[in-house]
């Protein structure tokens, strides 16, 4: 299993592109990407569990009903959520690259990310489809990225390479993301391809199992968007014996799938709106794999501990508090609590109360740029992480006006 | 029932004072604060639902278990929260304020409020009771809410007069509270006396039903305190026959009870940390009480409107977001969202879409520092109101480096 580079091209079969179409006067990203594979896939997704729902999930969500999927066209700068015309939008988008791409309207994938609630005009994207198409290639992952990115300041993509029955496969992807995360919001799109081949069935229950501890444990400000979409398409080009059912193939597959997954969840935490520092929350000896989870998101979405690790603050207090009010039956009085970073690791809390220690060694950790908060419970065998981000000026700064 | 002046002074028979102890170094503000009644009360309380309590909510259990109690005194600075010898300090303060106001010990309601998980010294406070004892008066009030102050920057009180069978009663209270409130946290002390007569089961009934619609709607980051308390005491000498069962008596007070704690909850709203505006969510027609609570909870809530409303951005797209995400069943097509204030009143969404507005209206109504999100879900006949404030670079530079 090793990472490499790529990203949604990383997999044999598959081209993308990214391109400016226009779709917000005055700005000058790039807005519309496209994501081809140059045979049928599998597919499958998960999406926001908002009730509020984008228009291109319902879409979406239709197009893949077969388990097939071919190509994903995605644009920035709109949501196209709360539009009455929202859907009708989101199928001419489709029809407009199935017909540039010669596929069936009905095995594309489509997502849309950006201000809620403004119509989205399909004249800039009919506009730039002959572009967008032609410039399509192997290395196009990183246009592509760079088309899905609204408040991002970094392209998150991510890729891996693995065996299966003797064949290399690889499993790549991309991500926009940086705030209405929660697990997913202003709003997050996770595409991802794989060369392995694998039958839509599998892929859904791989999805489903992988998302509940790589995306659904990443918050960046406690608010889920109303369009997020995580899909993936396998092409099976790497010639593996298709995986069918759940064994060892499955489980490898899983473990690769994991790699791309939780090291995107880690760059989408990192470039968090207006976020100077990645936080990983660590739990163990839980005891229950809920508890620690429910007690890992509870701290990385404490907007207190968020502003007190952006001051590098290592008040301690506001871990045992926010893993107090998370709503799990604890012993309080067994908690232990370290702050770790490349800058070394401090015990700040034992046995549910404070420790002494280096206020100096201390900042030093915590001025660091990833920080891990180890919380040992010491009540049970079960684990969980969860990511997230400090809360800082420019969190405020971005979204005090972002519609403008 | 008209509202009046005074805070816990208000209402007959209590005496109050605030003065600065000590507590922390290096810091000049008032620390230390007593409210005394001339007789025995009736007391109730209600406390953090946090799984971490401060010694001082244990304390505090044990002594109103009998339903009654003569003061309170309460701490700023230290939380006493998550300290080994947490509960015999505030036993030995308890102790401290008895013997100098000549009561039980067990008679004393107790609170603090400030960093967590740092030793209380009880050397300033034993060095500076004569003096909190010596200074109790009837305008003392005001001294004693702002000894309860920590990064609070206004003094909260409220205050009512209203009949009851003839007699004229008085509920008064102060509140501190800026962060760390969801209901309630850095944290949140509330304290009312009245002096109307009413057993303890009953006080205990109206402070648990009002709670409901007060406080625990009231957000300003979604922590919840480990030392949120609210008590009350009752001395009965308005002269009024004792309520002790429900009626219209019970009624009264409760609606006056409500004038007080509504009040305060406004106040500590539009003093949440860092805040330049009071946001108030009504929601109405939905379908029943909890849905409604729950919806203008979560809007409250929502970091990324919060952020908007500080911008003065008619961002609605957040709202139905946050609506959305709130976990209740609801047909999102029917919403209408409006913005108002001094400055006037705004349609901006309408059957779950988007309706043109005039930015320059929504812009002016918004830069107002009291502004209402008024909600109509047109599915029902509840409705719920909640109270939060704008999330600012003043919350997050207040939070980055709270302990020093």
């Amino acid at each position: 299993m090793k990472m490499i580079t790529g990203g949604v091209c990383a997999a044999k079969g598959f081209k993308a592109n990214g391109i400016r179409c226009g779709i917000r006067a005055n700005h000058t990203d790039k807005d519309l990407a496209l994501v081809v594979s140059d045979v049928m896939c599998t597919a499958a997704a998960v999406y926001t569990t908002n009730l509020v729902k984008g228009a291109p999930i319902a879409v979406t969500r239709e197009n893949i009903s077969d388990g097939r999927a071919q190509a994903v066209i995605v644009n920035s700068g709109n949501a196209n959520t709360c539009n009455a015309d929202g859907p009708e939008i989101a199928r001419k988008m489709c029809g407009l690259a199935a017909n540039a791409l010669g596929l069936d309207p009905t095995d594309i994938i489509i997502g849309s990310t950006g201000v809620i609630g403004q119509p989205l005009s399909i004249i800039p994207i009919e506009k730039g489809m002959a572009e967008l198409v032609s410039g399509l290639r192997v290395d196009g992952n990183s246009d592509a990225v760079e088309a899905i990115m609204t408040t991002d300041t970094r392209k998150k993509e991510a890729a891996v390479e693995f065996e299966l029955d003797g064949h290399t496969c690889r499993i790549g992807g991309m991500a926009k993301g940086s705030g209405m995360i929660h697990p997913n919001m202003a709003t997050t799109l996770i595409f991802i391809t794989t060369d392995a081949a694998i039958s839509s069935d599998m892929l859904q229950k791989a999805l489903s199992t992988d998302v509940k501890t790589s995306f659904n444990m990443l918050s960046i400000d406690g608010d889920t968007s109303t369009n997020d979409t995580l899909a993936i398409l396998a092409n099976g080009l790497a010639g593996n014996p298709e995986i069918s059912a759940e064994g060892a193939a499955f489980d490898t597959f899983l473990e690769a799938l994991h790699c791309v997954t939780a090291d995107l969840c880690r760059k989408m935490a990192a470039d968090g709106e207006g976020a100077t520092k990645m936080l990983e929350c660590r739990v163990s000896h839980a005891p229950d794999e809920n508890a620690a989870k429910t007690v890992a998101k509870s701290v990385i979405c404490s907007s207190l501990l968020k502003a007190a690790m952006f001051g590098a603050d290592a008040n301690w207090g506001r871990v045992l508090c926010a893993i107090g009010y998370a709503g799990v039956p604890l012993d309080v009085d067994r908690i232990e609590v370290r702050f770790e970073s490349a800058g070394g690791n401090i015990l700040v809390c034992e046995n549910g109360a404070g420790v002494a220690f280096s206020e100096e060694k201390a900042k030093k950790i915590l001025l660091e740029k990833e920080i891990y908060i180890l919380i040992d419970l010491h009540q049970g065998e079960a684990g969980a992480t969860a990511w997230g981000c400090d809360l800082t000026y420019d969190y405020v700064k971005i979204n005090g006006d972002y519609r403008t």
